[in-house]
């Protein structure tokens, strides 16, 4: 497995619309993109800081990931996702070091990467997300 | 305000020593500088992904900021941090937009950089941190 960077980190909001501007006029970063992502149950928009792109979730269903977290943590930082070369060779690597994983194979998740999730118990409480183009 | 790319994001984590291992042995990264920051009363590590580094934080007192966190919310990101071209400035043009600080001005943190904090009240719940060379 090689990570090449940190491809995006997601963020858990109660709503884009009060969300975006923070990171427009307060951060200077600009929104290229919004897309909902129906099977997560969530809505997502994007910015590019670098290499790396902050995503936000706003939750479009209280059955969603997203809003069950908001519930418990609050809105913030959400999961870490690393671009690897290859999602699937890089889930079974890690699981094969005894990582629990919740994707056990790749799937398409938002900008139509290949992504595949980790657990965070086994990752020091940081939910870890591998993605490639 | 420029900020060029994500300078590092802040992981809070009980040992060092039992997190270390996770971030070489399954994620491949390279563990380069061990610090301590006697005055946020943390032991920090630092790995580099692409132009962003992680930086493990274990706190060295129960009265750390990262022990209570840990204590509230469990292990995890802890804050996200831009690389401003000014932070004395940026913080400055961020509290005159209504944004609450934790630093008024400009400290110095680890790895020699010149950082100051904004309040999560004030960014969506994302502890959100300014620096500079």
């Amino acid at each position: 497995m090689n990570i090449s960077h940190i491809e995006h980190i997601g963020i858990a909001v109660k709503s884009l619309e009060d969300s975006i501007p923070y990171y427009e006029s307060i951060l200077g970063l600009k929104c290229y993109n919004i897309e909902e992502v129906a099977d997560q149950k969530v809505k997502t928009a994007f910015f590019k800081v670098g290499a790396t792109k902050i995503e936000l979730l706003e939750p479009t269903s209280e059955e969603s990931t997203i809003a069950k977290f908001i519930e418990k943590k609050g809105e913030g930082v959400h999961h870490i996702a690393f671009a690897v070369d290859n999602v699937a060779a890089s889930l079974i690597e890690v699981e094969e070091k005894g990582v629990q994983l919740i994707d056990k194979t790749p799937r398409q998740g938002a900008e139509h990467l290949t992504i595949g999730f980790l657990h965070p118990k086994s990752t020091k409480g940081v939910l870890t997300e591998f993605c490639s183009e």
